[in-house]
């Protein structure tokens, strides 16, 4: 007995000396989540944001201007669920492969890597504003991607504006996907979460083409009770599912855990469809073998074109699709009460 | 721009006032979730355990021993996602609706207030360890259930271990649902995580009865990538599951997120089954037209047995139940690696 | 051996239980310092800021707009260097007790419990601007003096503005003591830290007569390498003592460390002075036997003018004050070259 | 107006992103201080101890142990108390000046830095336990003395245990100095701080010599209503004070405001005294000028022996001196009642 005590003893002050360094982040202007933190790798400042680098229990994480972006605990969680279900819509859209991407963002390039997993996919083009983030994520984030994305030959690499880069833009393509921060006030972005936006995007997009974007917290109790467009109420999930909804025949909202944000995370896919039956679908209901042999089939197993196997997915299949389309009850009554748009003029914006 | 901009300081300036006083809770031995604490509404300290009452962004919350077991904002999610599939799983098993239930645990009365939403249920037994837990949140979280549920005439309320009352018990039940402390070193809930335990509950159901139990964190990283029983693996999601698949035919895991708890959150559902096919199915699909005809039909839409009536439930639906019974491929492919039992001589402990 | 190390790993135990509930306050924009909270006694909103009552290690807490005022384990401290050393000094100045008392401020009452201590006091002046504050600190705070002092017919309270009181009083004063908030911007007490005000309580001070307010912090490191007036001085203690030197022929800062402030607090002490040699003098050098005797035989050792005894200071003595008087090379040399002077247009703020 | 506003609202924005990493350290078990932390420049385990060197608010940072050791704002406060008072004692008393010191610890290598300063000093020998603090704060810390110290010619540098070195020692010393870690359970240097070490100390101090030590919070409050020894005690200030009374003619208590520990530091200084009335004497009174005097005559203003001018001291001087030596009642009156010794078999540990 004494010796397990002894032990549990130390592993107590364990834990204390572990949390005398720390990050914390708040999540909610009253909710915090702190972390030990085990090491600071890079800390520097861009032309637009604070960059910071950093060791959790989530692993190595990226943090811009006070908010985290990714961790390798969990990076995959959020770039497969960005990513794949795109895939699969084209795909079973209209039998035909989705050849040409284009991303917003991605700076830390693991959306690219969930890309480039795709044969069918031909060229990607990439647009992210910040040309330190892309930097160091690629010389200290190898695990996202690194330099066998960044030096891929199917991707054109693009330091610069997405914004004016696709308002410019005369080639079109089967995904488009916007990998970018939150519409926050004075952020860079405001304008790729708007509704001309989006209608100048659906020119760009092939036949069957789909329009994917990260969408912000989808904690459904932050969403709940809270009078839509009130100052509590933080969230832009719905604003940007509605304004989606404007523009395209179906806009579809989806949601995952990322534990290292300590909530539930919204994505809406956008899409153009002649079949009035589905325009009217809420939800992307998709047999899960569909979904499993068309990964089988459409993914090669490996980042680099060569014959270097990787694993498959982790967090995406045809069951956990069913997880994240099939939204919980008190996000489907918010999204009901919702009802705000988002234009260059009366922009929405989140905590 | 002026004035907006007052406005966005006055409220940074609400929040540092805001702040000053705080909860924080420890979710992992390096991760801690903090939150303003506006109020401390009872402190006191019971035979079994520390209980306080306090205000935080999640409204009136109950913590004992330093851990929060409910929060006002969000506790329906974790009550209704508790109680209602077992529900549906035992008026679809056998079209015949739950008369009887147990409820070990469950001092909030939440528990019971979902159960008694029921039109079917004749009797409800719920036993729980500690007076004092009940009623102080008889007292002060009436919007849990409160007089209303305890003094409902289909209850039967008894202060007493829900262990020994079970071992000693000749009724039987329809529904036996478990809403207790979870596992942890020394904690007096230990033996109801056995599968000593699970074989004794099994034939106190009646034929096509259903036992369902709250199962801990299902945070689907923490559960990644760490060697199933090593100090690191912190869950005892899998090993209830495991255990109870060693004792019923079928034993179904799922999860909900309650953001309170900033994580997912774990449920296994068990029961016998005749068929050979659906003891094989891992996940409980079911059509959602018969989870909302169900809840339709058999909720009584009121407490108190009389005519006053209440909102619909607020979380659980049919679409709903594909989200919580649809784990994602990370919780899945951790449930095949991790093959620990608990029983009475090795039991296994979570944070 | 097992026997400690068990009585140990509890202790730690303990202490992560007791730190659920937790005050955290800026002492520095960078700086907090965080303590266990045991309990919200009080907690309100006055006319002119949010008024708490908490208890903490260092036991009960009165705590106004986020900022701690005093705290049982050593509001003593603060409140005799405060009051008796401008005793001393006009005991010890012109041979004749001190008699008439202004207090501006001074809500929790513990200042005027220490004037009260004084034999030779005959009629104290209190004017404290929130009513709020003094109720409750009369109500939940009688160790700092409560009804005891508010009922002693030696004391005339009143509830209003300290610096209109002074403005339109008639009446003068052997000491006169602002007990108020630091000078921060918008706050109230803004005009009380100015030259303008200084210049007229001189006119109110009997010959002898001392003045005498706290100075905010009195930290010799934050004071220190930081260019006067830069938006990192943080201090109003040089302002304030160089606005006094410019009104007064002397003006002496003195400091004690506060525990539950986490720093050194500073005050400043002025006079007329006919002996021109006095005037010169930096610090209070004084025997410590004239400050012993001074205060065994001033000091009723009761504060409600009966018989019942109480305990002789706990803080101030003969050597305690060549401690406080003797401020540390680092703030002296501060001094030296913090050249500004609180005006009515040109205020300066602390944080 | 709304240019300040701005201005302040983006001040108190960049708070909130400075904030994001944070060090907290429990200077008691239910109080913290906590601040930010912009880098992480080291980070190793010692032999002994885990050591980092961060950046706070206080510049650059030593940590051991989750212990903050020194600071770069003002490690020269401590530094300066430890050293220079008993320099003043050995040359005021016998009138000759302090020639050969000894250093236990003190790998920071700023006491001897202090040390150096005294042109009278002919040989340091310095015994610190870890050679890799040594080296990190040679390489990471020049500020505090690094390689200018370490190659002096004067010092004598080695890498071992000062209890050991000085049991089989035959030098003897003007000045033995102790710079080591408080003595915490199963800490290393808790033999240093027994009856048995001071008394064979004793016999290594040369005539006049004087023996000075480092001894842990001098918190006047928390020492205060505790009873002496009870586990809320957790203070080694008066037992330390106290062993050394039992072994020398005079022990004299002094304490210092360190603000990067958030608290009053205590020292001892112990010597034996043919005056019987100095022997009495309770603390080192001492006219300004005289102290002030002997820096000016003996400091060589350099470290390196060459004619590189460097400061004055920045904290001690005559009437610092008065400050450091005056200790409040608090204090005093808790040395009154505390009648602990710290001997091999009842040692005393301190939090």
């Amino acid at each position: 007995m004494s010796s397990s005590n002894d032990e549990k003893c130390s592993a107590i002050e364990n834990e204390r000396s572990k949390s005398l360094f720390l990050m914390r982040e708040a999540v909610h202007p009253e909710v915090y989540i702190e972390m030990s933190l085990s090491n600071i790798i890079v800390q520097t400042e861009s032309e637009f944001q604070q960059v910071s680098i950093v060791e959790t229990p989530f692993g190595k994480t990226l943090v811009t201007d006070g908010k985290t972006q990714s961790a390798q605990a969990d990076e995959f969680v959020y770039h497969e669920a960005l990513v794949h279900p795109a895939f699969v819509k084209v795909a079973t859209g209209n039998n035909a492969m989705p050849k040409r991407v284009f991303i917003g963002g991605g700076g830390e390039l693991a959306t690219a890597r969930e890309v480039l997993r795709h044969q069918s996919v031909e060229k990607v083009v990439m647009v992210d504003l910040d040309g330190t983030v892309l930097n160091v994520c690629r010389k200290y984030l190898p695990e996202w991607g690194g330099d066998d994305v960044a030096t891929n030959p199917r991707l054109e690499l693009i330091v610069g504006d997405a914004y004016e880069y696709l308002m410019n833009c005369t080639e079109t393509f089967d995904v488009i996907i916007m990998d970018i921060s939150d519409p926050i006030e004075a952020g860079p972005g405001i304008m790729l979460y708007t509704k001309e936006f989006y209608q100048h995007v659906k020119t760009l997009l092939n036949q069957n083409g789909v329009f994917v974007t990260q969408a912000g917290s989808a904690d459904p109790i932050c969403l709940l009770d809270i009078e839509p467009g009130s100052e509590d109420d933080m969230s832009c999930f719905a604003p940007i599912k509605n304004t989606l909804s404007e523009v395209f025949d179906c806009a579809l909202p989806y949601s995952v855990l990322i534990p290292s944000f300590g909530t539930d995370w919204g994505f809406v896919m956008a899409f153009s469809s002649p079949n009035p039956e589905e325009s009217k679908c809420e939800f992307f209901n998709i047999d899960e073998e569909i979904v499993d042999d068309f990964l089988t089939s459409n993914l090669n197993h490996g980042v680099k074109d060569d014959n270097k196997k990787i694993d498959v997915l982790r967090y995406y299949d045809g069951i956990t699709h069913k997880r994240m389309f099939s939204l919980p009850k008190t996000l489907r009554v918010k999204f009901l009460k919702d009802k705000r748009i988002m234009t260059k003029d009366n922009p929405v914006f989140m905590y």
